[in-house]
């Protein structure tokens, strides 16, 4: 019966990426030194795990141009991992400068959003990812792959699980050491999250495996729940629902990381993470930006004392 | 398994309660040709329930002091239930001179809450509700009876299941037919929803259960999630996540109905309702109150060119 003990996780990581999924998506340049002050209380509310920023053309994410700055100057803190998006070697040479405790990885399960995204086909982009990921090994790093558009892509609609499986043993025999699948746009269902899932973990091991949603349509913690119940215990969120993919049409943000803590909290799973300073972290993070956050718990936190 | 055939329902009855439960915790006086013209267009998406408005005193929901001539001005169109909340029995009476088809009789499972909102305690409120229920029973039409706080009150905290039990009981022996659930302050996590409706499924039987969800920690869909895979097939909800309960601190909007129908629908579970009449249902209501719906949906809607 769904929601048994014997299938709920006992615990789950929650793996904050508001400092890169969440800020790449900002329209503005949230300063450094803001950027340092924000990573560093996100590492005192209990984390063990925060995507800091991503070393790609500032070019393309001229939000963070700061990356190797923001890499170098953030408290490091022994029960936190620190990880940072690295799309090849150029950007990998940043991330090992900065020695950042794991590189991220990333590609699209449809042609057209790898295409979009990292100009190259699904194909070609295999042998650009190959040296980022011996180098990163080689270097004592672990290293994590992305794979987008798992449960639709904005240009193709559907995306099969063929699709994911394909880019997923790719990368697992190019030697990452953790997947995480990713919503782009925000369209899974639950039913949708059980099949795909399903499939994956007929090939590999649920410990293998993370799920990153977007909470577009609101469905992201029904399908947090489809996954807590066949085992998952990594999930992707950004603090306050920040982010967004800025090549995905429509695509709002990430599901929100004080959203999922209180699911996870209440349904007497630990994240080991405290909410009064996550909140406040939220907090310090809202007034930066200088708009409301859009997570239910921010809200609700403004509404207390509703008229 | 979680989501197998066999335990999820093959189609879904939404109750939309926007014009009543929405309209109530607006601010504002919608006009009553908007709200007469709105429950129309809501009666042509292919909705088969609405709560069209509430009988109570114009001095406590001055937002619905048209109930009269909104239930005798809209279409009745044959294939839709329309309901009206009623509080007494002089509420009643308007109720049966509109010929609504269902009255909604309410009360709450935890104490403060009733005597807040009723300004009766749980034991003083049946007696109310009995000649209510009675008549409008003998008047030929169906009784729903919603008990609010079942998963947390504002004042009180945890609610127990042995409460809930108690007042469903007692509603069902005065001769209610259909029973709704409600997470009056959106508290509800998935494990405690399943808890509750274990106990409650092993009094009465799920077709007589609705579930009413708010949206409040966006924990709603994860709810729907379980109730579905538990036998339920009625929910309640509210276009746009219009509406919240004015007397419960910090609660905001209901379930939204679009938000439901996106994820039933892209599980497979039938609604009978038409996609894009809702969503111009829902521009409608959202151009005459004058502010955005804050749903998913209408939110991804708005962004579909997102910049």
């Amino acid at each position: 019966m769904l929601l048994n003990n014997i299938n709920l996780p006992s615990s789950v990581t929650i793996k904050e990426v508001g400092p890169r999924d969440g800020l790449q998506n900002e329209n503005q340049f949230i300063q450094t030194e803001d950027k340092i002050q924000w990573i560093n209380m996100l590492s005192e509310t209990g984390l063990s795990y925060i995507e800091i920023t991503s070393f790609v053309n500032p070019k393309w994410i001229p939000q963070l141009a700061d990356a190797l700055q923001v890499a170098k100057s953030i408290n490091r803190y022994k029960n936190v991992t620190y990880a940072a998006l690295v799309p090849n070697e150029r950007g990998l040479e940043g991330a090992l400068e900065a020695n950042v405790d794991e590189v991220a990885v990333f590609m699209s399960a449809s042609e057209s959003h790898n295409l979009k995204n990292i100009n190259k086909s699904i194909n070609d982009t295999f042998p650009i990812l190959k040296p980022v990921i011996q180098e990163a090994l080689a270097a004592g790093k672990t290293v994590r792959g992305y794979v987008s558009t798992v449960f639709g892509c904005p240009y193709e609609g559907a995306v099969s699980a063929d699709a994911v499986l394909t880019v997923a043993d790719e990368l697992f025999t190019l030697g990452i050491q953790e997947l995480s699948l990713g919503d782009t746009i925000g369209v899974a269902n639950p039913k949708q999250v059980e099949e795909v899932l399903l499939e994956v973990l007929s090939r590999f091991p649920k410990e293998r495996l993370a799920m990153h949603f977007h909470n577009t349509r609101g469905t992201a913690l029904a399908n947090v729940l489809v996954a807590l119940n066949l085992g998952i215990s990594n999930f992707d969120s950004a603090l306050g629902g920040l982010g967004g993919c800025p090549y995905a049409p429509g695509a709002s943000g990430n599901l929100a990381t004080d959203d999922l803590h209180y699911m996870l909290e209440n349904m007497g799973i630990k994240t080991g993470i405290n909410r009064d300073q996550l909140l406040n972290a939220a907090l310090f993070i809202e007034g930066k930006i200088g708009k409301l956050l859009p997570s239910h718990t921010m809200q609700t936190e403004r509404g207390k004392n509703c008229t």
